[in-house]
């Protein structure tokens, strides 16, 4: 469905989701403030169901299908965040998933996917097989197959996100979002012009994965560079649709290097005691390096996901050396 | 200063803090309630002002004092959360902190400390060192000493963050929290038995430093066994007065192995998306490895804070390998 949302459709998705998806906290951070002589809001999609605003799209495409389709379920191909909303979209409404996943995926989110009771069908780590063995899925099973980005309705669902927080934060000038296939920053800047007043959004990325800003530069849709990204949600490249929303709408992309990724993530752990994933700590990496440009704004950020591979962090499993094992547990009664 | 502190007094404590600490969120998680048969609300002192409780009891002991003892600053020996609170405190009111530290002191707690603007003192790392230089130093400068938990106003302030949980859940019926020195769990039954309906509240601690537990079973103040846990905020012994209170008011003390510990600190980091810091897992994995005695209560849980030294953890520190080190902006104006 190849249609740039309205207001109203973005309104009525908010509608048709809303049971699904929790309406996330805002975060602000004094120190952050000061830095930047600005005020910064953060909506933590961090704390969205599946850890990311991809629940918000996955669930707006799914229960905008007729009703015999929902039952039919739901299949995609993806490695990342959209394969968990789509497992949940279809698990929330008791219908099957099938997720494509490539042999070569981290086992912790194949195990995640898998949580929500989808069915997991493996592939060659090709995009062409991908493609092949998802339409395959499609054709056996009935499934409908849902975009992770290049949708109207997944526009519309993420658009919900900004809108969450315009509403919470009505004199926000500024919006900074992740750009990676461009469905939450396509969504984000739909909002931003239906519910906001003057906001100017910035779409942000890797210099790693600069697809957007090369894209924007030449006027057509340029493929990723492919070179290694702390920030692995951001590395698709834009779609027809999710291009031209943004090329109308943004007001510029900036790009950010893997140290200031790292330093921006590790600012959201510290300070504001949330655990991010890299890719959502771009959008902070570009203001705090170009923070001269944004004195005295009302900044919006929204923090995409936090789904973090914790089975690196040792001190997660090598307890101190203990003598006991056992449980007491001391009563008055 | 010796005395428990009563129902009016915590009401003042929480009237006199108010403008230098943070009203903390709160937060529940689906997966928790349903894998206990109960509901979890939790407290995030993590997101309070140097990140842990701590600042409550740190501001009202500072806030108490005459005029001329304010302006005079305060002292006090700490290598944790403690220490910075005091620097808090003290640069919040802009009068000197003196904060003794071991030489062995991580040097990013003392760092954390120094960035609040105190003067570090360093000492040998034994009790007694410790309190001969703080000593020195209160009497060099005239600064006062603020212990850390055996102190009524210290309590009266800690006290202030059950007092704002049972506000905003006024039907919670239990309540867990850490003990190390007992300030925040001699506050919490206090807040628990003037605020709260017939509240049962559980002190929570490591098998490895299960003193509380030992001073409940023999009937007084029981040392530490010095043994290594992750819990380092939990290492110390309970005082005469938060004995006295805990032992008048507690349902009990439930104690928990290092495993259980950082299964309930991966829970959290993984599925709630909050930094906590191993001590503050403590409740939650009493909760978690108890579930039985708890089915059907409405639980509170102090998180009590989230600095974590986050110098261990590489995947912060090492990004990708990029190529290029500029910023672009990519700005349609």
């Amino acid at each position: 469905m190849q249609v740039i949302p309205n207001k109203e459709q973005i309104e009525l998705a908010h509608q048709r989701i809303q049971d699904y998806i929790h309406r996330t906290p805002l975060f602000t951070n004094q120190t952050l403030n000061e830095l930047c002589g600005a005020k910064v809001v953060f909506k933590a999609e961090n704390m969205q169901k599946v850890g990311a605003f991809k629940a918000r799209g996955a669930l707006n495409a799914a229960l905008s299908l007729p009703h015999n389709k929902i039952t039919a379920g739901f299949c995609t191909h993806s490695s990342g965040n959209h394969a968990q909303a789509i497992a949940y979209a279809a698990k929330s409404l008791k219908v099957p998933a099938y997720i494509v996943m490539p042999e070569t995926a981290n086992p912790v989110k194949v195990k995640a996917v898998a949580n929500y009771g989808a069915e997991i069908i493996f592939c060659a780590p090709t995009q062409r097989d991908r493609e092949a063995t998802v339409e395959r899925v499609r054709q056996e099973t009935g499934a409908t197959f849902i975009h992770p980005y290049n949708d109207s309705k997944v526009i519309e669902g993420q658009a919900t996100a900004a809108k969450e927080l315009i509403a919470a934060f009505p004199d926000m000038n500024t919006l900074f979002a992740p750009v990676g296939g461009g469905g939450l920053l396509s969504g984000s800047c739909l909002s931003a012009r239906y519910f906001g007043k003057n906001i100017q959004v910035y779409g942000c990325e890797p210099e790693q994965a600069n697809d957007a800003w090369m894209s924007m530069q030449s006027g057509q849709i340029e493929p990723a560079r492919g070179l290694p990204t702390s920030a692995d949600g951001l590395m698709t490249s834009l779609g027809d649709l999710t291009f031209e929303i943004i090329r109308n709408e943004v007001s510029g992309i900036i790009t950010v290097t893997e140290d200031q990724i790292a330093e921006a993530m590790k600012f959201v752990w510290e300070r504001m005691k949330l655990i991010i994933e890299p890719s959502s700590a771009v959008p902070l990496a570009a203001l705090l390096n170009n923070r001269e440009l944004f004195v005295g704004r009302k900044i919006g950020i929204i923090i995409s996901g936090g789904n973090v591979d914790f089975s690196q962090l040792a001190f997660l499993k090598e307890p101190a050396t203990q003598n006991e094992a056992k449980v007491n547990i001391y009563s008055s009664y």
